[in-house]
């Protein structure tokens, strides 16, 4: 159950957002942040490092995300709120939906990051099944494929997600 | 510019990244475990920690992506293969497009996933446009959207990727 953030609410937090991307520019990094705005009304910065980190999954969602799950000592965010500077790539909505995100706020557009030389429309176009031709992925049939989820199935203690 | 790898190395890889997973649920983890061969053709494992890390993100594609870019001191993987014991999610498609990995390699497919209880397949009804109810996300116009991207642009010194 997500409470509906007010216009103002939202308002706010999205300047906020867009306060740490224009910071992390001249920081260095890419012109991207998030927050995570987790039911206790606490507040769970991200920006981009995935230039300074070498880390190609540290977009700004992904680390307010990972920051907020951390603080909060559990993996599931139910009811928290991300809003993000610019419209959060598949990588940045799929985290979000592990993460149990309840709502997502975005202010600038795909458009406007592909304009500033960023992928993110063209991985759209991946998803939406478009362009399969950006990275293959083929199933091979090896005998042994079952057996992780059979030991998972048979395991009493397993935490399941 | 991704070389082909044979078919005993996909068998070989994919039976090791099986291996990985089943040796990560007797330790109290995910049944998921995933390799990245870069092109030096080191190989770089990861296993899901979700739950052990309190991390929604951590995934074992995720992982081997991270930790392969850390050691090659790069965001850029272009010519690396991943293999997973499972179907990759989406969130994970998206983290090797990020990555720029060439091909992905899997076992088990996402039914196999969603039989033991994960949400893969429901995930990528998001994706395919299904089910947009599982996470409203919203558009909200504010002044300074485009602010970051001007920053960005006229930042010199900025390192694209």
């Amino acid at each position: 159950m997500v409470t509906a953030p007010s216009a103002s609410d939202i308002n706010r937090f999205l300047d906020q957002a867009i306060g740490l991307a224009a910071a992390n520019v001249a920081a260095g990094g890419g012109p991207f942040g998030a927050l995570v705005v987790t039911p206790d009304g606490r507040i769970h910065e991200g920006v981009n490092h995935v230039t300074r980190d070498n880390d190609p999954t540290a977009h700004a969602e992904v680390v307010a995300i990972r920051t907020a799950a951390a603080a909060s000592a559990t993996f599931d965010l139910s009811g928290a709120v991300l809003y993000a500077s610019c419209e959060p790539c598949p990588l940045c909505l799929a985290a979000a939906l592990w993460a149990r995100i309840g709502q997502v706020h975005f202010a600038a557009d795909r458009q406007a990051a592909a304009g500033a030389g960023f992928d993110d429309a063209l991985f759209y176009e991946y998803f939406d099944g478009s362009r399969p031709d950006l990275m293959p992925v083929r199933q091979t049939a090896v005998p042994a494929a079952d057996v992780p989820f059979q030991a998972w199935h048979d395991n009493p203690d397993r935490v399941e997600y």
